[in-house]
């Protein structure tokens, strides 16, 4: 029997499959586990013949090992995701279907090679962020049993981190996609509204509803939330994104100390003080910023009209067959029987002013980094009090679908009584993967490992070099001449609100010329092969609409392009056109425009 | 007594300015037009000495003539827009109170120099487009006092149209903008929802309510929009806005027969039919689109839950005096009383499914035009059969809104009966001075005059050259290569919702060189003193926040600096690093990169 390692990491899976373990084998060994799991983890396991013969059929189309990005990766799926031929529940056999389609994000992931092994629990219509609310039984906390494990995606939270499947699929509409990592150790991928389509999943609240990723690890997760997103015409929610950066020097802001609620959990409140020292020890600066209107924002998802979605999804089966409903969702669905369309409208002209409100606390920082849930409960005090202790869970995560953000919740710790914490980094839309970066740095330094694996490793995660653009978003740009602190046009940044990051020098392949310009300054020009002292420049981090205004205002010869580091990295910065370096004489021995200047001036 | 012209537009305001006409003369001639106006036209007239009050008080502040934007410009104001003092009624007295503020929008008006001279009537609450709905009487075509002048801004179209008001503030949710200015023969402003606040309004439907200018001319009307524009963080639907272009040759979209409904108004099908010739002899291309999905999401807006937004606006006061409600308003209110939230939702999800399929028309055409009503009708006619008559006034300007559209109505004509005709410009968002371009040659090859000024001519309007900005910019960039229309990363600029500007070409100075790069790239170099060929470019606009994601993300060796075109004007656009060129050939002989790949494709 093939030894699996105790969570199923991609990179594990790969060396496997690399080193000559089959697929078949592998899946031998994961349908053994599936055996032992948490009996409510699973709604529908795939009988093991099905899942061989799946196996069978990837050999067939992809016979190479590792030839597609997800080749021969055991997945799970919450069973409020279409899979073609198997029922969907929601937690309710009363309303199973059967699909003959799968959902788009499903669809995808089979043709990256993975491989389905079954529907997982969930808070029923995923209704509920504590994973009790479904006759399939509660699952429960991998590291103990008294616990919820988090919902509504409840189960697949759990066979990732119980290392049954290596990734699985939720959704998260209030939380559900971060709470039940934060209950269990592991990761849970938020991405931007839109990114992922939603083709084939029950809604819960359609107009913000996100299919997420449980995985061991930011990387893992990222790549197969970037198999499964893309836009698709069928989902009129669906959004056709660019991705947007974050500055590599973090602002990450932290409610202040009257929004750090911790209903008494005081093992959360001294983990979330930890997490924050961790980011710090990072490199971030921390920000204290009002949670106030997140709050209101949060509040409004049970509170507010939007239960009516909940209604509208299910409307015609809740009024046929209310008894077949689980009593705790009914009674919050029911809530929006008295609703009118003109408390849908105020509702939604509530949702937009918080929006304004909080783009005032957005503009001090470049994300936030909250507790992914401010308290746990057992499943017995859960049952006694299943609103009020359920709320608990969302208030910190509540507000991030209706402002569009990405989210990822990574693991921060443990309890003294062994309980798993978590923490999650939110940023404003479409920087899914430039959050994941810190966030796996976040995940690396609380040492925690991975679900049940407590000594795994995260890889590490680089966000691909996509560039900032967004509200919200902020762009680096080196600068080497007039633009340096305390030279002439250094203006130009401090108006557009520039800050300085960091001095630096290019890789020495540059060489630097003073250009016949008037007022005088330099170009830069890279000479493949050649050996100088480099040239002293400078990182400033500005508003993505200031740096359009910036470059947009620069005048002939220069422009910005690329400029490489002595540190092998890369970023925009300052180019100059061929012609001019014709009457320019080189400077490149200064090492920098301002040693230039001084000793010119010296010499004078 | 100063002699007005009979239309008061900006151009002739000027001149009598300019020529020593004082700001005082003008406004007593102004009163005097006001007492013969239409009686149902103004639910409050300024008193003349109050009016004379402004105009002596616009002399101390700014005495030199046309010294500000509007100065000494006559207007009026819709009444359900604030004016600080004087009562907002929305046409139902019981409702009415007395703002201590003005509107955004009317400050800033007055901030410019206009002078205020009263408060028009309405269809109530902003519930119609024909103008009978009032307690105080239904205004009347000024063509024609037999038929309607349509609504809800009614008395604003009729006071422009008659040479009293220099311009007027409407509202538009459905139409209400537009409709009143086909049947007056003058120009509508609608500007997309978001651009001029809406601060300081009573609410029709809150999420689309648009504030929207009458006037004589294209150009008179987007100087006023321009004024009254701009983000307002009290506002939360106001957005930061940024302008884009539109094609120099434009495809505009003319529904396909069968959606060519004109209600047997035949008269009204053949003006239609000579608007639509006579933007192809404008250099229009015309392109039948199927207006099926802007149809049912125009009859959204009333058959849908919108009408609830409406019941928001003023549920208590509905509840508490439902006789003070002008019957069919009334009527047509109740009806949102037994909607439900859940409606309301599916509401929204039908409109971004058609949103969706609408996309699909809008891929083929860069505007729309429209009818702006496809019938006219009698006062006594609309009084007898209110709801279904109206119905048809907003069959081709419901949609507007709820796609983001920036719309212009302008004159087209009259019937042999003497009724004027007139259609509608339609964009996509924030197009907003792109498209007066276009609807003011419609506007002169209608000629039609304006209002009652059969021979006056609309003085010419260019669109402002988009400038970069933090709030209201767009930046256009030159492409020379694989971002040009067709080419493999043409998709870089069009999901950063780029729109192509023109084709054009380089100054010619500039060399041309086929890189060494995968994929294959060109790179321009300027070589002062070489004649060649000109290369070959495109010029694309996009929002600031986009270009600045665009910069980040190019790649070395190129970036972004400055091009020179044939004209002699300079533009952002790509520049190149002097060290890619000594491994790439020349290739300046071709004139541009796709002349390139195709002679080197055809010669392999």
């Amino acid at each position: 029997m093939t030894d699996l390692p105790t969570i199923l990491d991609f990179a594990s899976m790969r060396a496997l499959y690399a080193s000559g373990t089959s697929p078949a084998e592998v899946m031998e060994a994961v349908a053994l586990r599936m055996e032992s799991c948490d009996p409510a983890a699973f709604i529908l396991k795939r009988p093991k013949e099905a899942i061989l013969a799946e196996a069978r059929a990837l050999l067939d189309r992809a016979p190479e090992p590792n030839s597609l990005p997800l080749w021969g990766v055991p997945f799970a799926v919450k069973d409020n995701i279409d899979v073609a031929g198997l029922p969907t529940t929601a937690a309710c056999p009363d309303y199973a279907y059967t699909p003959t389609a799968d959902a788009t994000a499903v669809q995808r992931l089979k043709e990256a090679g993975a491989i389905l092994i079954g529907k997982t629990n969930l808070d029923q219509f995923a209704t509920g962020l504590n994973g009790t609310r479904s006759p399939y039984g509660a699952p429960r906390c991998v590291f103990d049993e008294a616990y919820v494990s988090g919902g509504s995606s409840s189960g697949s939270a759990v066979v990732v981190a119980a290392g049954i499947a290596a990734f699985a699929l939720g959704t998260d509409t209030a939380g559900s996609g971060r709470v039940p990592a934060a209950f269990n150790n592991i990761v849970g991928i938020k991405p931007s509204p839109g990114r992922v389509p939603t083709t084939g999943v029950v809604p819960a609240c359609r107009s913000i509803d996100v299919v997420t990723v449980f995985a061991p690890s930011v990387a893992d997760g990222i790549a197969a939330r970037a198999v499964a997103e893309g836009f698709e015409p069928a989902d009129a929610y669906a959004r056709r994104f660019a991705d947007h950066g974050l500055p590599q020097a973090l602002r990450i802001g932290v409610p202040e100390a009257s929004e750090r609620e911790f209903y008494g959990n005081e093992a959360y409140r001294a983990l979330y003080g930890a997490a924050i020292a961790r980011a710090e020890g990072l490199g971030a600066t921390i920000v204290p910023f009002d949670y106030r209107p997140f709050r209101e924002a949060a509040a409004l998802l049970y509170e507010g009209p939007w239960v009516a979605e909940r209604l509208a999804a299910i409307e015609a089966f809740f009024e046929d067959s209310p008894d077949s409903l689980d009593p705790t969702v009914r009674r919050i669905i029911e809530g929006a029987q008295t609703m009118s369309a003109a408390d849908a409208f105020r509702g939604a002209y509530r949702l937009e002013e918080l929006r304004r409100e909080a783009e005032a606390e957005w503009a001090k920082v470049d994300c936030l980094l909250l507790p992914t849930s401010p308290d746990i409960q057992t499943v017995e005090a859960m049952r006694a009090d299943p609103l009020a202790l359920n709320a608990r869970f969302g208030r910190f995560t509540n507000f991030a679908n209706f402002f569009g953000c990405a989210a990822i919740a990574v693991p921060a710790g443990f309890t003294p009584a062994g309980l798993p914490f978590g923490v999650q980094l939110v940023a404003p839309q479409d920087t899914d993967d430039a959050l994941g970066a810190f966030a796996n740095r976040m995940h690396v330094a609380a040492a925690t490992g991975a679900g049940l694996a407590r000594d795994f490793s995260p890889p590490d995660f680089a966000a691909p070099a996509v560039a900032a653009g967004a509200e919200g978003g902020a762009i680096e740009i080196a600068v080497v001449g007039a633009h340096l602190t305390g030279m002439a046009l250094n203006h130009e940044l401090t108006e557009r609100g520039a800050r300085l990051v960091r001095a630096a020098k290019t890789a020495p392949d540059y060489r630097f010329y003073a250009l016949d310009t008037t007022p005088e300054k330099p170009g830069l020009s890279r000479d493949p092969g050649f050996t100088g002292p480099g040239i002293a420049l400078e990182i400033w981090s500005m508003a993505a609409v200031e740096f359009a205004g910036f470059v947009a205002a620069i005048p002939a010869p220069l422009g910005i392009g690329k400029l490489t580091l002595d540190d092998g990295t890369s970023l925009p910065g300052f180019i100059c056109e061929p012609a001019a370096l014709v009457s320019a004489h080189e400077i490149t021995s200064s090492g920098g425009w301002k040693n230039y200047l001084g000793s010119r001036n010296s010499a004078a």
